[in-house]
């Protein structure tokens, strides 16, 4: 007791959870142990709901199946992917705390230059928990971590900033490469430890990566939807592209930030380029047309929430992209369905019970 | 000789100048000799004339002083700054070459966190030489770079990315505040080596600091004008981010690119903050309705060529800016005073020499 109450309390504990989609049993989670175990963890379960998922002993949980989200969503449940690491996005929406930080299971903890463990859910939250400054560019990157400020010539009335939405994270070792860039350069590893963290300008896009990503679902969680992905759909690998275009969209109309560099994880093992590429080609074709659109989207002074600016997208989606492939009708739907699914599950009048039915509290 | 044959041929030897603006003995000149020795130095002595300003033999240099400028001018030397080391943009109209490094006399060699020294041009060279990606943020930085390439998620049109115009380094040490924050935090001192060059992305303003910067006469030289700042005027301290707030403008508008990031000088010495927040107060005004000017300034389609795009911008530099304070409206004759010059000095037919009456090959 004595020593437990010299530890200092883990910042943010009741208030982020921690999402893990999975197929396997998460011994990755040993090595995280120092880090996230003060945390409650939300594990999504993909594939088979009849196999039984592992988890390490003395993490707080809980689990969802495919069988889970379709008890809970009922029909809803069409708008979460199955066989795809996007079903992940369901346990942004049971989530019940502020924030939340999601990790793929083959990322693991990476070391600073120094040789130190890097805890980077501790970096996120610091991320989180400061401004961004998405009007204007700061030389020094982040004004708001030690040692750096404002450069001369950074206009004064800007140096509040804006609240942060997302923190993303990067990868050393295996980096996020598409298909042909694998096949290409099979060796490429990330070695260079980039010593900052730096907020993405209003109106540029960027390439979000799911893999080490944390958000603040107040802000910005009704738009990090990972859209249809996986089995039934032509396409996979665009979750986590797809929600970084439209809640770059929203957080730019919305007057909050993204912040993208610090913290490293460890990835450790690269997904076959083959699969990939099967997974991946509509989406590089289709890209070239998307971008372009979420380029130029913009949304109208009356959508003033997430849901509101998200609907609003969802047509201009089904509109402008649907000529291209009628998936894009079916994701502009499935956009609408899952706006609808969240307010059900986080409207207090409404809310409907979420408890898994094999997720135990293991602590 | 067998030795000399072994050694590399310096990058861009005969294709880039460095140019110093200096009131002093240019002993910091020692420091540098093994990465600026093999190129020619322009050096501008701002101040008295008939001061003798010593360089360290074995340099090859040609050196302009107040004089010398109003000769070679005439009239028109009236937009070149004095007492202001604004009047370094007088090299970048002199020179002949494509390429231009520019530096401070108060910065040094830093060295890596490895402790190797840096050659601060070359990797300036190598920011010019590799494209800029100024259309969609890649994540892991400059993709050009070794051991780097574009994310996941990157559309494969916008590979091949745009010309580079300019290559902004940054400062160890002694960071570059404006003279509230130097005041605020004397002690702070910039000890963070960030491993990173990245592009200024499209449609963003950046705070240019002329301590470190390389450009492409080519591409950008006639933009690269430092404005009206010091003996006689309102203002000091603004020159590079007038520079700066014009090039980005242009840049964006012609589809060339900007970078940022390494390479790192050592930068010894604060400037005095009271003298700073002298020169600036005026500035720290102006800048809230400067900035907002640049962010909405549009080009038209008609504008083609640098000249062009800086004779428009310099109108409605008079007519948005000019309501503020007349000097914004003698900044905008200036500017135009500047292409004049600029041409009649880089128009083959029109050349006039440019001999300086003091300026000696010294090796």
């Amino acid at each position: 007791m004595a020593e437990a109450s010299h530890k200092p309390v883990p910042l943010l504990k009741d208030e982020l959870d921690i999402v893990i989609p999975t197929i396997r049993n998460l011994d990755f989670l040993e090595m995280w142990r120092p880090f996230f175990q003060p945390y409650h963890l939300i594990i999504v379960q993909d594939g088979d709901p009849t196999k039984v998922i592992k988890v390490p002993e003395g993490f707080d949980y809980e689990l969802y199946n495919r069988n889970d989200i379709n008890r809970i969503l009922g029909p809803k449940a069409s708008c979460i992917s199955f066989k795809d690491s996007a079903c992940r996005c369901f346990g942004y929406m049971v989530s019940k705390k502020k924030y939340i930080y999601t990790i793929d299971d083959d990322c693991f903890v990476a070391k600073d230059p120094s040789g130190k463990d890097i805890n980077a859910l501790e970096q996120h939250i610091k991320n989180l928990l400061t401004p961004s400054t998405p009007h204007f560019f700061n030389t020094l990157y982040d004004p708001y971590r030690e040692g750096a400020d404002f450069v001369r010539g950074y206009p004064f009335s800007l140096r509040e900033g804006v609240p942060t939405a997302v923190s993303h994270g990067l990868w050393l070792n295996i980096p996020d490469y598409d298909a042909p860039t694998q096949l290409v350069k099979p060796r490429e590893r990330n070695t260079r430890y980039v010593d900052a963290v730096l907020t993405i300008p209003k109106g540029t896009l960027f390439p979000m990566c799911g893999m080490n990503l944390a958000f603040d679902r107040e802000l910005i969680g009704p738009a990090m939807y990972f859209g249809l992905m996986g089995d039934g759909q032509p396409i996979g690998r665009y979750d986590d592209m797809w929600a970084g275009w439209c809640i770059k969209v929203i957080v730019d109309h919305l007057g909050l930030g993204v912040k993208t560099g610090l913290p490293y994880i460890w990835h450790s093992k690269a997904s076959n380029p083959f699969v990939n590429l099967k997974k991946e080609y509509k989406g590089i074709f289709w890209q070239e047309d998307i971008i372009p659109f979420f380029q130029s989207a913009t949304l109208s002074k009356d959508s003033t929430s997430v849901q509101q600016c998200y609907i609003e997208l969802s047509k201009q989606v089904k509109e402008k992209l649907g000529p291209i492939d009628p998936y894009f009708t079916k994701l502009g739907d499935a956009m609408v369905t899952w706006i609808e699914a969240w307010d059900e599950l986080n409207t207090p009048s409404e809310a409907k019970s979420t408890k898994p039915a094999n997720g135990v509290a293991a602590k």
